[in-house]
């Protein structure tokens, strides 16, 4: 199979002052036409597009599913959705190191939203500037991976404050570094409550069918039916 | 000996238009003062803090050193400096993703720069917005850990773009992580062609003689001889 040319669009900076608002009425857009959208967030590196191919193995029998890759530069991550069959539209932020609303908009009105069912934005690699703009989403998934340490959630309040469910990614690695579980998910709690914690391996798949069911069932509450 | 109380500042945003001009401005101040101020910017997670008590131990015989701690919340990483002996004051940056110039000279002046040789500044963690605003510092010094990945100077342009020096930390995990050594210069060339590339290990203290070298030779440099 020829690999397919990635799509690539420019999303340009909202101009709308008020982003939260503009973030609820696209949530309620997407709940009238029938869309699940999950926000993965996490650093460069923690595994948010090897984790969304876990979990999209898992659901894609279920939903129709697109994968919206949010960049500064680059296509890498939209080759690897493309090569897996899944579809998926690269978005340039234009250096900006998060996606509101509005981008949000932009970039689902690309992928066609209203013909999926689940459209899983890998946002920017950034602890900071995500956590601060509602992109719209039903839920926002966080990932911290082993080797970042058990204390981010100390220096990285908000996005922990944000979270609907955690992952904790690379438990093969578990064993070389100085990781506590117990005392990350204390670090969770102390600004989170609600979240679920999952510890999984993106590179194994361990944990992922817990996770994935987490997923399909704020799915289908959100949902409230089929499309 | 008892843990001293971590002295934390609370830095203004800045309401200058021109940062570019008034890190100039620092830098030249900095020069007539003979302190070297070299800014640490990293994912994280990617080993900064433990970099840094790796690259002090190496020249605090030679220089008077001392490390701003940015971070949007808490003071795990000054209470790890002082409890190393390094004189340390945490910033706290009111949520903001990164450090500019004036943010920069209020914390220096807290610590007390005229007094010191080196002043490293602990960057927010992040990859994206500390490499937009020059801090006014005399080397930019980013750090890539081996489970990040190797594609991450693609993906983050502007980073490694503006890196006088780069390490590759935890080079102890290169087995258990898919990182090829060769490919991750190969993407930093691509952005950057004069960059030095360490590869080091903060947990054995592998090639950070060579690092701490190339420091001590930019420092020398710019400060022209002693205080």
């Amino acid at each position: 199979m020829s690999e397919r040319d990635p799509r690539i669009i420019k999303v340009k900076e909202s101009i709308l002052e008020d982003n939260d608002a503009d973030a609820e009425k696209l949530r309620g857009e997407l709940r009238d036409e029938k869309t699940f959208y999950l926000n993965v967030m996490s650093s460069p590196g923690s595994g948010k597009t090897s984790s969304i191919l876990q979990i999209i193995s898992r659901l894609r029998d279920k939903y129709r599913i697109g994968v919206l890759e949010a960049d500064i530069d680059g296509d890498v991550d939209t080759r690897t959705m493309l090569n897996a069959g899944v579809e998926s539209v690269q978005i340039h932020t234009g250096g900006m190191c998060h996606l509101d609303a509005d981008m949000s908009r932009q970039s689902l009105r690309e992928i066609g939203s209203a013909d999926l069912d689940l459209v899983i934005l890998e946002n920017v690699g950034n602890l900071v500037c995500p956590a601060e703009f509602d992109t719209g989403a039903a839920a926002d998934l966080v990932i911290l991976s082993v080797p970042e340490g058990d204390d981010k959630p100390l220096k990285y309040p908000l996005m922990f404050e944000k979270a609907d469910v955690v992952l904790v990614n690379k438990i093969d690695a578990l064993e070389a570094f100085d990781f506590d579980m117990d005392k990350f998910t204390e670090n969770v709690r102390l600004r989170n409550a609600a979240a679920e914690v999952f510890a999984v391996s993106a590179e194994t798949g361990e944990g992922f069918d817990d996770a994935a069911a987490w997923i399909a069932s704020a799915a289908d509450e959100f949902l409230g039916g089929a499309k």
